[in-house]
């Protein structure tokens, strides 16, 4: 028995969507609800795979479509490629997921010299006939070989204004005629051959043609950014035709059942008399807003109209969710030639869902479904006006590691950054990369853009931590940062020049785009509070200041899931004091250097612990490579030498001596506590004598969570928990209060993970450090992985960036024995995420299904882990 | 029912090491087979263990004791601190695997200023008693308490001299009763407290104290250097005291069964008349060799040789084994102290083990079993005299990367190294760490010593391939190198100084100590034949040239595991077209150098090759990051901009762009293949021509297996291995010859582990590459490892380096569920190991045991392994 590769419309529906497309199974779908649909078949999407790794459309496919084929001949009663009563079809792409835009379509396939005629003759419309050749000569020759358009249309422009006319309409029959045999003569100067004549010659290349356009550059790039796998593969939808250009009571049109941009209820879109649909698109004409259907003299039209309402309502109570249709009418009759659940803004999706539940078309479930959570990045940051975005030209490309909009002035440092926004400048910071020294002035800029590194790179982790634009790892860039410039598509930027960046998609823009905050409405907090009454995964925040802090709370989080305890070591007043301890060369140095960082610490602690009350808040214990706060300047070791009695040169032999060659994969994490215990002992004294100094002073009861970062042997972990304890049990005895404190680890090193069930006896709580453990489940760097992952995404090696979105498979089954094996050990276990994946909705969807108890996110992406989780609570019930 | 801690010597066996450790079961043993022991009891490892984490001995241990105690003195009719009758006690410790030296001994004990006076009348020796007692009294505090005998060796020297007589027998009661009480105020001056007179808390703080000495740091150390783990404890024997020093007809001695330096068959120490045990130790007197005893003018004496004879004879034929024995006889009778196993060296263990097979006392397999295959190493490398090293004093210690002994001139650059040795000095080369151009001199010195790196640190690595001495990641040495010398131990070594390394210990002399080339005898050959026909898993050798593969060939090696291709490109002619390749801009620049390189890897290839005829030969593909071959000097720079037609400036800005943070884990592998498929184009067809023209020339079955490194994903493997077999197979098509080849890949991240049901789809094979396994399991660089292990082993966190003893617990977890997923897939799957691990015996018995069909190691290994994998065999047959 051989595989079905062709299925008749009235074979499909809406569920086959995998096989059929997201086109093809609503043409299928509509068709069997009543709604007018002119007939035709659809190619499957293994079909697709199938030749595009072949090159071949096997004998298999080719029966199957013949004989569909056939049935579609029977079924019209005209036949493809007839001199006297031509079928004419389009041909038209439809993936699983719609990519608007992204792939090719073939309309009026099935003329040649002959059909034109018999066209002509049945339709009694001569002109009709020869606008639709020498459309579909353009068509076939742009899409299925290649010939550029403007060719054809420039030809045409040179036409009309040779003839003194502004429009299509203003040309006849016999204009038609001319314009179709010059479009012939132009296609064969092109490609050195005749145009096709042979109708099943034009359809099997159309069908192929669509089919490679799955492989076409946009198409890869969108499906990179949109997490389509390159697997699913496009469909083929071949449908008869009918025609929009037959005269004044013929039109096509593209609308939606409520507004995309504001989520008001009604018809938006629009129309095009005596057109087909491409004109729409093409902006040949001006087209009318769809209600002005209503508006027109001609009864029929208005007729129309009242129809397309039905309809609206029809698709809209069948699908529950807004439609994008797709119309053509042909004297008067309308026909459906697509339907599919429409885009829309972020503010839309809210209304749109919220009135969708109120109108009773929608359960909640249904409704918070319906939201892809990554839109709420929309709501939260910045954007650029519209407009004036769709008229830039990007110059570059970059990750997308942080959405928002920025736009300023070019700085090439941290200081200058700081320096000229505090002088009123918008400034966007541009560096090869960045390092935790650059955070003052990171904060000070509208946006970063740096060089090298992927999508957590420090760079990508602290922008979405602040919420602000950062574009990364954009390595086209040639920077002299000495000199203050840089070379990017061609145009050197100095410190006077402008750059834009869109932290959504990447784009990096020569000139000033204007932008501006997004609102958040009351539908919002409705939304959300389902989203939060559905869900069983806690959301937490990572953050390191009581900004963050109040940021995430606002946001909706409930506890913080990581506090990283270095990034209060590179402010300037504390660095120095930091570098002590990183050049010490005694304990008793350590220690000393040591103590003037704890009141640091209890400083910030309480902070915090004041803002976030009663919830949870875990810290980690210091766990980046010492060298990192290594002194660079002359002056900066001065300063150094200074506090400790030392030569500047003596602590430059130590800095040299701290240098490692993979400080990935060296002396950090709970290493240092191991080495240097005085470490631990401090950081402890500060969290506990700071939870103390608040419960006595507010009275919240603060629970602190001790985090022991990049643990891989329970030993290490019972040599520091035991440090943690015996610190934090003598303060607590002394204080009279009574303090409960956890104490547990990151599971961020694979051996870990292997190894939960022993680790378990000792942790009280795992928190999954899903960027080192990715880092190190691949052997890849995410500092060093820019070209290897441009590499990778271009050959279809790994479909999405595992360092932004979890690797289920691989780091996900580490994930998975972990939770299994911690659990086995100490069944109340507590688990939580605190990579960066805590943020991306098909990671936080796999941490539900894996049992954890709590997501922790940027504070810009607690709202996206909050409806993230409810979605998975509704797909996957727990 | 609470836990047995104390065991009379009748309740234990052999079988009880664990428990009773080494001592303790043979002193239970050879009481069961009716050897002269004096009666006593153990206390049991596990009290140890729980000593030394509460700090207390617990007070069920204590009753245990207390009753083992009464029943020893109803046995002997003696009480512990009796006045009239004192009953006298040894307390030794003894752990599971013998330790020789590393803990302490206290013996007399249970004497007192009246106890001694019972002694002195029952034994009716004065002498002796006060003898026994002036003992005692240092013992106990050197010992247990912590007093250096120093204080009291240098009074009873003082004494002697102002009595003016040489030796301790040349004193009388009187003399040792003053000796006595002077020892006993040296004790109260050093001490500040009375020598304690209670015979029970003598015995409770000498258990203690032996079980504090499980945890000194010389037996810390030896324990890292034997795979002892921390957590076996150590046991303490309480063993009535029998007495050598009470006159003419007493005495001591240690003896072995059979020659422990050659393995001849025969008694082989020393016995000293009228002595405790440790004056032989000590060397206070000369003491006569065993056989002297058979010579004795006493026939009491005579007798004495003639009953060690039978009970050696008795042993061996128990133990099967050589047998290491302590003995006293008092008064005319023998009493067995100890046996043990006896440590021997590597000629002395080959010898016995093939002699004990001929006489009939044991099977091949205890033969294979009693030769530890580490030992092997002394048979293969140069090794110092030991007279010479045993008055040598080491200045530091590093880490024994690979073993033999080296002495020499220092030099500080590789360029030196092999300027100086090509004019006849013998030089050791001394590096803050080494690096791939320094091969050449790596070979002209006599040893490497690095400041940096562990035991997979490139010295490590290239030296043991070599079968060079290499002591690796001395991290006490201040190296200048600019300016040519190094402080060690206080002494600053330049051009001129001698240094000597060992690279079995790691020790660092400041001196030329001779040393010798060790010999092979024919029993090797034999005893080598033995295990091949044992065991299951193949050997191969881990090697680059023909001279590697000629000298594994030697030591037995079955094929080459791993070719690694880079190391073929850091000659002088041909690094400058590997940099040609390195710094190229375009795929035709690319191309280019490539071609140029291609038929250097033909050359190698072909001589690899013709020297391994039909054996199986692993070629990895190009591995490591490109930054490895840039040129560093201005000059090196020229070269190539010369021959590439660019600028210098442009190369360098190139060569910038190539700098990673963590190259370990950057783009290295398989990565640079799917960035650059010339590359593996070019390799494949360099593998594949030379195997094709080396059948033609020879007639030799080559048949290649290619494999593709750093492999975490099965669509980079497929990528990869699409273009090897697209290349391959178009040139076996060609040549009209039959070559068959495989495609395989290193299991060396640990994705790919995880995902190895997968992987195996496309493998053919998978050689575990353990030591970038156990970095990314371990998420530890070996390149930054020195510290970090440091203080990991000194605080027990880690019992061994993972870099060179495989961690079955986590990577071995990694590597069954690679295993078993590979063969789940493709059960004919084949499986090897090319890591360093492959040549440590523990991690050749994992190999054994998860089924592997192959371990690969450096050719001096390859006996090594050998042997290993038939012990594996003996003991987990499969």
């Amino acid at each position: 028995m051989s595989k079905k590769y062709v299925y008749m419309f009235e074979e499909g529906n809406a569920k086959m969507r995998d096989l059929l497309g997201g086109k093809g199974a609503n043409l299928a779908e509509m068709a069997s609800i009543g709604l007018p649909v002119p007939p035709g078949f659809t190619v499957t999407t293994e079909a697709c795979l199938e030749y595009n790794k072949t090159g071949e459309l096997s004998d298999e496919v080719v029966a199957q479509v013949e004989d569909a084929l056939a049935k579609l001949e029977a079924k019209i009663g005209k036949k493809l490629g007839n001199i006297d009563n031509p079928l004419l079809v389009s041909v038209r792409s439809g993936a699983r997921a719609s990519m608007p835009g992204m792939m090719d379509t073939v309309l009026n396939l099935g003329l040649n010299d002959q059909a034109v005629e018999g066209l002509a003759k049945k339709s009694n419309n001569e002109r009709f006939a020869y606008d639709s050749y020498r459309r579909f000569i353009m068509m076939f020759a742009d899409v299925v070989i290649g010939v550029p358009k403007s060719y054809f249309e420039e030809y045409l422009d040179e036409y009309k204004a040779a003839k003194g006319v502004k429009y299509d309409v203003d040309l006849d029959a016999e204009d038609f005629k001319k314009v179709a045999a010059k479009f012939k003569e132009i296609y064969k100067e092109k490609q050195g051959v005749d145009f096709p004549q042979e109708a099943k010659v034009q359809l099997y290349e159309a069908i192929k043609a669509v089919f490679r356009s799955w492989d076409n550059p946009r198409a890869n790039v969108y499906r990179q950014m949109n997490d389509i796998p390159y697997d699913w593969g496009t469909a083929v939808n071949v449908q008869s035709m009918v025609f929009g250009n037959t005269g004044s009571k013929s039109g096509t049109g593209v609308l939606f059942s409520r507004n995309p941009a504001t989520g008001e209820k009604g018809l938006f879109g629009e129309y095009l008399i005596d057109a087909q649909g491409e004109d729409v698109v093409a902006g040949v004409r001006t087209p009318s807003a769809i209600n002005d259907l209503a508006k027109e003299e001609d009864p029929v039209l208005r007729g129309i109209h009242t129809q397309l309402v039905n309809v609206a309502d029809t698709l809209e109570k069948h699908y529950k969710d807004m439609q994008d249709m797709e119309i053509t009418f042909e004297d008067g009759h309308l026909y459906m030639l697509q339907t599919r659940i429409g885009k829309r803004t972020a503010p839309a999706a809210i209304k749109i869902a919220v009135d969708m539940v109120s109108e009773g078309l929608a359960t909640k479930e249904e409704a918070l479904l319906s939201v892809d959570p990554k839109q709420l990045d929309q709501l939260l940051h910045h954007t650029f006006d519209k407009d004036a975005l769709a008229k830039a030209k990007p110059l570059g490309k970059g990750l997308p590691a942080s959405p928002g909009a920025a736009a300023g002035k070019v700085v090439f440092t941290a200081e200058d950054a700081k320096a000229r926004a505090a002088a009123g400048e918008r400034v966007v910071l541009v560096r090869l990369e960045t390092s935790p020294e650059d955070i003052e002035g990171m904060v000070a800029a509208q946006g970063i853009l740096t060089v090298r590194g992927g999508m957590t790179s420090h760079a990508a982790v602290v922008a979405r931590g602040m919420g602000a634009c950062c574009v990364s790892g954009c390595e086209e860039i040639k920077i002299n940062a000495a000199e203050k410039y840089f070379d990017l598509g061609g145009v050197r930027f100095t410190e006077d020049s402008y750059i834009s960046l869109d932290g959504n998609t990447g784009y990096i823009y020569g000139e000033d785009i204007p932008s501006a905050d997004a609102e958040i409405s009351g539908d919002f907090d409705t939304f959300m509070k389902w989203a939060d009454d559905t869900r069983k995964l806690q959301v937490r925040t990572n953050g390191d200041t009581p900004r963050d802090a109040k940021t995430a709370l606002g946001f909706g989080a409930q506890g913080i899931g990581l506090v990283r305890t270095e990034h209060m070591f590179f402010e300037e007043e504390r660095i120095p004091k930091m570098r002590c301890f990183v050049l010490a060369d005694t304990t008793d140095e350590r220690k000393e250097a040591v103590k003037a960082l704890e009141e640091y610490q209890k400083t910030d602690f309480t902070a915090i612990y004041e803002v976030m009350q009663d919830l949870p808040v875990t810290i980690r214990l210091l766990d980046p490579p010492l060298h990192e706060f290594l002194p660079t300047t002359d002056a900066e070791f001065q300063a150094v030498a200074d506090i400790m009695g030392k030569s500047v040169a003596d602590l430059k032999v130590k800095a040299r001596g701290l240098h490692e060659l993979n400080p990935m994969m060296g002396h950090r994490g709970c290493r240092l506590a191991v080495s240097y215990p005085e470490l631990p002992e401090m950081q402890t004294k500060a969290i506990i004598e700071s939870a103390i100094a608040v419960k006595k002073s507010k009275g919240y009861n603060i629970n602190p969570e001790i985090m022991i970062p990049l643990v891989g042997e329970v030993k290490e972990l019972t040599y520091v928990a035991d440090i943690v304890k015996k610190t934090a049990d003598k303060i607590i005895a002394e204080s009279g209060l009574d303090i409960e404190y956890k104490v547990g680890t990151m599971i961020e090193i694979p051996r870990a993970a292997l190894l939960a069930d022993e680790i378990a006896t000792v942790a009280e709580f795992f928190s999954f450090g899903t960027n080192d453990l990715t880092q190190m489940t691949y052997g890849l760097s995410r500092d060093d992985a820019g070209k290897i992952l441009a590499d990778y995404l271009d050959k279809h090696i790994y479909e999405a960036d595992p360092t932004a979105r979890l690797d289920q498979n691989g780091v996900g089954k580490l994930m998975k024995i972990a939770a299994e094996g911690g659990r086995s050990t100490r069944p109340d276990l507590k688990l939580g995420i605190c990579g960066e994946h805590g943020g991306d909705p098909s990671s936080v969807e796999f941490c539900h299904r894996i049992g954890l108890n709590y997501v922790s996110c940027s504070p810009f992406r607690v709202p996206i882990a909050r409806l993230a989780a409810a979605q998975a609570q509704i797909k996957y019930p727990r």
